[in-house]
């Protein structure tokens, strides 16, 4: 009834797109412990800091104390972000897992606005990312697409722009003899619908057959979930999300902000359709609680709050 | 690329499901508001009351009052619920639009729980409905079969057992010569993730191809947008929700509870996808945030928050 995939791959967005908004500051400590603790439930991927200006995300000012300070599990990849060549490099001189990307935004004006670059500019900017890589034998492995939805400066982004996106991407991997793995989708601020997701990843794929098609998706207005569901559908295993649904959260002070897809809930709807994720549902539900003792605030993960359906197959 | 219908029917439930599990008690005046201005909407079903016992549920203590205070609009059916003979009768003393329905629970233990008859004593208590009706010149519409995707006293619940209720149904609507004009699956406990939807919407249709079938959906482990967007892959145009997605929050001190799917996030989803409705959207997300208001915290819908796409396209 579709091409679903076997096993799907969770990179955990929580301790750094999903802190960024947080008002309450954690201290290195708990951060740590905080990534630490997703370790263990099974993620193989983590994203734990962002080299950013300090001055506009303030919770990621200690990046390179949390960096130093975890405790790294064997198999786990803990992973960065940076924006410009500047975050890359202090990225380099970290014990992080550098991986290799290229990061356009399909959209100018958020562009502009989120990396300062225009478009254009940001291209330019890619090839110093190459580079490095080169010199520091990094595998380029993805191709991000940010705004591949829509924007909300901008309002509709249409297919064609992000197939030309998508071909600036190609075309510099091509230029550094770098193979890609895949494009990476974002809905970077919760546009979509599972009809976008079809035929974005449809004319993804109609124009490049053999790369891998990966979503990093906002629940901004309800979709994230039957965006996930449409893109499982099509074989897509692989998802940026983050535990508790952090990353923005509906409620008080973070009103109309837009949270990332919840992990957990993802892990639950994949174990109960009969899709592997490797991961530890009941260790992520008590991340995902922990978070919100953490932040002392409800945050919108939902299978957290309900607990899994395990209890009623085990007490059968 | 799929049978997605042209056009949804919205049940809303805010005004009695979503209701009942909310601790402040509105008055009648805010009730009669509350679901006065769901009907400016375009909403052509609004639940309002429910006649059950008002020790287990106390915000349905006005029942009475509520139904006959509120100012009709054409063309709306304002309907109540009842669970037995004597919830029937007193809907049937009231301006209210009495629905003829047949409803039996699938899990022999939630029924004991939820109505305090056995499944065999429902069955019984359905043929004095079904005498009312005949007597009253009630038209049947609807059977609907709670727990059909699993109960959280006794877990899963198989499809025959679904198909078991649903030819119960069948039955006897033939004995009293009552057309049907389809079946509610409800997961009354949020367990059904969208493979549960496929199949058992298959496994009915399997059986009676000429069944419409309507879905009442909570959105207890984020299954519940999921599960929409299955069920219209499938051409199922029937779903009852909840404004703001009230009937139980999983946040302070309704933690852990079953909210029903939202319904402005349904009506979103589908105008995107170019499903229409009949409903204004932005009208119903008024509704949503006055209810933010009425209880005095945070309810679970996202549109409500991040508001909808129309101002990018107004300004465009």
């Amino acid at each position: 009834m579709s091409d679903f995939p076997k096993f799907v791959h969770i990179h955990e967005e929580g301790p750094r797109e999903g802190i960024q908004i947080e008002v309450k500051q954690l201290t290195v400590q708990e951060k740590v412990k905080f990534i630490e603790s997703l370790a263990e439930t099974g993620l193989k991927q983590i994203d734990c800091v962002s080299f950013v200006n300090p001055k506009r995300v303030p919770s990621m000012a200690d990046a390179t104390e949390v960096a130093k300070a975890i405790k790294k599990k064997p198999g786990v990849r803990y992973t960065g972000l940076w924006l410009n060549q500047q975050g890359l490099e202090r990225a380099l001189e970290l014990p992080l897992d550098v991986v290799g990307s290229i990061r356009v935004t399909a959209s100018e004006t958020f562009s502009k606005k989120n990396t300062n670059r225009s478009i254009e500019e940001t291209l330019q900017e890619q090839r110093l990312w190459l580079n490095t890589y080169r010199e520091n034998a990094i595998r380029l492995e993805w191709g991000y697409i940010m705004t591949a939805f829509g924007c909300s400066y901008e309002g509709e982004v249409p297919t064609s722009r992000v197939l030309e996106m998508g071909q600036h991407i190609v075309d510099l991997a091509a230029e550094y003899g770098q193979p890609l793995k895949g494009l990476y989708l974002a809905d970077t601020v919760g546009f979509a619908t599972p009809r976008d997701i079809e035929y974005r990843i449809g004319a993804v794929r109609e124009r490049w057959p053999n790369f891998k098609v990966g979503l990093h998706l906002h629940d901004t207005r309800g979709t994230g979930m039957p965006n996930v569901y449409a893109a499982l559908r099509m074989g897509v295993d692989q998802f940026d999300s983050s535990v508790a649904g952090l990353g923005g959260c509906p409620f008080a002070e973070h009103k109309g902000a837009a949270g990332n897809v919840c992990s957990e809930d993802i892990v639950f709807m994949c174990q109960e359709m009969g899709i592997e994720t490797g991961i530890d549902l009941e260790a992520l539900i008590e991340c995902a609680r922990s978070a919100e003792r953490l932040f002392g605030h409800a945050l919108p993960g939902k299978v957290m709050h309900a607990g899994s359906l395990a209890r009623f197959r085990t007490s059968a």
